[in-house]
Parts: C-alpha cells; sequence; structure tokens
C-alpha cells in the first residue's frame, strides 16, 4: 500500500480566479495551462498501521493552515474504503507558497500516489476530477502538454474535468522562464484571495464576460503555434486578472517592485522586436513566455534584473514511480 | 490686454477616467479633488500686435503636440471677439506631463489670464467649464479647498462645472506628499489613454457602475472630516482607475518598480497603526494622504525610499496677479 508520483507545475495562459462551489471547488470559468517540465514535486505515499497520519512536506511536518493536503488524503481513503493511517513526504524541486504553482503540482502528486497507494485505479479524466478537489489547479498537471481544465456546468462537479488540448510533442519549442522575484511566502494565499475578489470586486463580472473569448483565442493559439495569439491573450488575461485582485477589498496586490521591473522590461523588449510576454498569479514571480530562439537574449537580458530563474518547457502529466522517497 | 494668473495643481480623490464629449471634453463621472497649495503654475497673456503667437512653456517654446494650450488661446479669443496674436509664458514649480496634474494647473491658469487679457469678466463657475474645455482636470483648479467636478447630463456641457465643497480652511490638518518616483515624462498621455481605455476595457463598465457610491462616500468624508473614509474611499477608487487602464489594449501601465515599492510600504504601515493612503494618477508619481500630525514620521520613513517629495496642504484657487512674467 505504497506508491510514489511525480507531477510537474503548471502555468495557466488562461487563469483560474474563483470558485462557484468551494466543497467540491468548481471554477467560474474554464482555464488553459501548460505542464512545465522541470517545476516538478515527488510524493510518496503508504498506508499502513500507523497511530497517525502523517505528513512532511520539504522536510516540514505539516502546518495547521495546509489542512487541506491531510483533507484530500482523507477524500482518498474515503473513496477506497481502507481504514489505515498515511504516511506522505512530499519534496518539490522550487519554492513552495510563492505563487509558483507548488499547490498544483503538489495536490496532483497526492492524489497519483495516493489513490495509488489505497487500491484504486482511476482513469486520467477521474483522477483530474479528484486532484481537483484538492486545489483547482491540481486539475490541470495530471494530463501531459498544454490542457484546459473545463468549467462545467453541473452541480455535482461530474463534468469539470482537465484534459490535454495538444501534447508536448506538438510544441516543444514553447517555453516558460520563472523569473523568482522573491522566495517569500504570500501574504494572502489564491484560496482566500479568490474568494474575496467574487464577493467584492466591481470587476469580477467583467472578468466573467470575456473569459470565453480568451479561452477559443488560446485554444486556436496552441492548435497553430500562434505564438503572438497565445502570449498576448495570455499577457491581458493575467493583466485582467491581477485588475480584479487589485480591487478586491481590501486589496490583493501581488506585485512587487521587481515584478514591475521585469514586466515594463518585456513590453520594452517587444518594441524593439524581440517578442516575449509576461504572466503572473497569485505571488510576485514573473513568468515569461517566449520561443526557443530567443531564449538566450532573453535571458542574458534578465541577467541583470533578477537573481534566479528556471526555464521550463511543456513537460510530461504525472506519472508513478518505484524511486520511493523512504 | 495682459494678465497674469497662477492657479494650483489638483490631486483627485475620485478619478476622472473617460470622455463622454470629446470636443467639449465632458466626463462619464463626476471626480473630487483637492487643490494642492505648492504645486502651482504661473501664467502671463498679452494680446498685442504680435506675426503670429507664441507659447513658452517653463522655458521651452510649445511643442506641436501641445496644440490642445494654442486651442484654448484660440477658443477664449473667439468668445472674446477679439483679433489679436497671443504671447503666453507660463512656468510650473514642479515636472511637467509626470503624472502631477500639471496639465490642470497649467490651462486652469491660463483660462484666467487669458480670459482677463481677453477683457472678458467671466464668474468662477464660468471659468470651471471654460476651464474644462482645455483640460478637463483644469476645471477643478479654478475653485479653491475640496471640489468636485460635476458631470452634467446636458448634451452641450453647460450644467458640467466644477465648484467648492469644502473651502480650504475646513481641514487645514490635511495633506498630500507627492512622491517624485521618476521625472520622465509618461508615455501615455492621459487624454489618449482615457480613451482607449473606454473603447477597450473590459472593466471600464463595472468602473462607472461604483463611482455615484465613491463620490457619496468621499463627499462625506470631506465634510465630516473622516479622513479614514477619504483616505480608504481615494486609494480604493485609485486601484479601481489604474485596473482599467491595465486592462486597456493596448495596456497602459503607469506603475513603476517605485511606485509599488512606496504602495506597499504605505500597506504596511497602516497595519503597524500609522494611517496614510496611497493615490496615483497617469504617471509613477505616489501621492500620499495623510494628517498633519502624522506628517514627520511619515517623511522620515520616506526618506529611505523616495529622493524627492513635494508637501500639499488644501490651496487656494486660482487668481489674478500683477507680478508679471514679461
Amino acid at each position: 500500500m505504497k506508491a510514489t508520483a511525480v507531477a510537474n507545475a503548471n502555468i495557466a495562459l488562461v487563469k483560474y480566479w474563483g470558485k462557484r462551489n468551494k466543497e467540491l471547488i468548481l471554477p467560474f470559468n474554464s482555464s488553459i495551462s501548460m505542464v512545465c517540465d522541470g517545476l516538478h514535486t515527488k510524493t510518496t505515499v503508504e498506508f499502513g498501521d500507523y497511530d497517525e497520519d502523517s505528513i512532511k512536506i520539504n522536510n516540514e511536518e505539516l502546518q495547521k493552515d495546509e489542512k487541506d493536503v491531510l483533507g484530500h488524503v482523507e477524500r482518498i481513503r474515503k473513496i477506497a474504503g481502507i481504514n489505515k493511517k498515511a504516511k506522505v513526504i512530499s519534496e518539490a524541486n522550487f519554492p513552495v507558497a510563492a505563487g509558483l504553482a507548488s499547490s498544483a503540482s503538489g495536490l496532483a502528486a497526492l492524489t497519483l500516489a495516493a489513490s495509488k497507494a489505497a487500491g484504486l485505479d482511476l482513469s486520467e479524466r477521474e483522477l483530474t476530477m479528484l486532484a481537483r478537489q484538492g486545489s483547482g489547479s491540481a486539475s490541470r498537471s495530471i494530463s501531459e502538454g498544454f490542457g484546459i481544465w473545463n468549467k462545467g456546468e453541473k452541480e455535482d462537479g461530474t463534468d469539470s474535468f482537465a484534459e490535454t488540448i495538444a501534447p508536448k510533442a506538438h510544441w516543444p519549442e514553447f517555453r516558460m522562464i520563472a523569473c523568482i522575484v522573491s522566495e517569500a511566502k504570500k501574504a494572502t494565499s489564491s484560496r482566500a484571495g479568490m474568494s474575496q475578489t467574487v464577493k467584492t470586486s466591481p470587476y469580477y463580472e467583467g472578468w466573467l464576460k470575456t473569459i470565453d473569448q480568451d479561452i477559443e483565442n488560446m485554444k486556436e493559439g496552441i492548435k497553430k503555434k500562434d505564438f503572438t495569439l497565445v502570449g498576448s491573450t495570455a499577457e491581458a488575461n493575467a493583466l485582467k486578472m491581477h485588475a480584479t485582485m487589485i480591487t478586491t477589498d481590501p486589496s490583493i496586490i501581488y506585485w512587487a517592485p521587481g515584478t514591475m521591473e521585469i514586466m515594463h522590461s518585456i513590453l520594452q523588449w517587444r518594441e524593439e522586436g524581440l517578442e516575449s510576454y509576461f504572466t503572473m498569479d497569485a505571488g510576485p514571480q514573473v513568468k515569461i513566455l517566449c520561443l526557443e530562439k530567443d531564449l538566450e537574449e532573453i535571458q542574458k537580458r534578465l541577467s541583470n534584473l533578477v537573481k534566479k530563474t528556471i526555464v521550463c518547457k511543456p513537460g510530461d502529466g504525472a506519472r508513478l514511480t518505484e524511486d520511493h522517497l523512504f
């Protein structure tokens, strides 16, 4: 009753921000992302005769505010109908809770490892729906390449699943450069932030009105490998999401001075003919979208702006491994 | 046929962003501001037997892209029915076109000086409506203290004027600290920016929906000298305006890294019990709202963040002076 899974983080190109159902984690809008080769979490789960559940993430015992992880283990245990305690060890190779989608890779790896350890044999679609209930964006870290998390319409969430739009081999030249502006944990969690935005931002309605068009443009851009369409849609979508955050009461401002500096640099570079786009999630990090041919030049220019970068290309979905952490 | 006027800039506490009529400069929403003692423009106008109009602003001949200034002189000349060329010299004691409302003080001073030099004797209300046609926010630099520019409903603009809500003596403890983050001219003028926002931002509708409440809160806050209500309303309103700018296509991002640094500092200081609020206009500068009692402490903390600050209190409206510039 032991299994280990590896799952990559994903970077949303059309963002998820706001839940229509908090219990089942059902979103107000569909979202599209790229699974990021290189930003992964590895998780080993064993169900056994332990006295209590124990969860260690990056060598730290689970904090009380991370109860959703424990709740997810309990959810899987119930589905499997087993009655044993869990030992979970999880390690990410990148900073946690700083806007680099650590909860996506973490909950996706946990979902696959725990369901396997519990004896469940779930389909890819079932795994995306189960991961979704741990952390919405985790649903997009199950399948490979470029994927969509369909918002679904049903109250029970059975049509709110993720699937691949294009496998990683479709567009191997696509790159995302994560610029680590700050490794500090963010002040407002995504979960609390989006809930407050839905309640108080006067712009949330405007956000939802424009999402379907963004989704259509992004699907078309990915299918046609139209980098300008993908990049410009992603950048505008990120700005729209941050504008809903900024206008939340109280205001949620994830951008740091370093965030702003990189954003302006990218706008400037684009005017000079070097094509790249920025996107930011619930944190200060900037993720730059570019093509392989421009990677070297962009990294050269970035060296004056940010100390640490991580480059990713379209990656694999979650997979099992025999290389256990304990 | 020569007159000189001095007018102060004003800082909008509820912002003006978007015109319903570009010819007459009629806004979609009412706005409220404080006239800033200390940020002034002085302008001397003479109509005489010159070969051509000449306009010098801060020792520089008028640029071709500043034709609205020449157009405003022509507008006043037509109203007065005179046929002489104008010599205009204007000087501001603060950076021009960097989001410090230089066009407001400039066009207000020009309106008063040119109308007087042309032999017109206009009421305060008439002056605000005339100044409005030169630059919308200039309408708010005619009257003293805290004022409102009523959006009006009429097509001909005759009900779109500014007036004092509270004279400067009503709240002498109120302070605005302008933090000069950058003296560079802004890339997108307010005029071009707001026009593009109205056309393309998916959030402009949401902006307009919430303005009436902001106006009511701000009026009440000023009347009751409720600093918390005034400050929090102003800060949230500024964030809402910038969120419409950010989501304009193409995006208009006026914030610089230094802007962000001061914003975060103010939020932090507030958590620590030092009450101040930020507001930003079409540029990178941050204007801090505070009370006189906290001015020293805030300035001390600011000294590590920004090189140049200008402190203003509620100021006078536009007035004539015999101290001509030529």
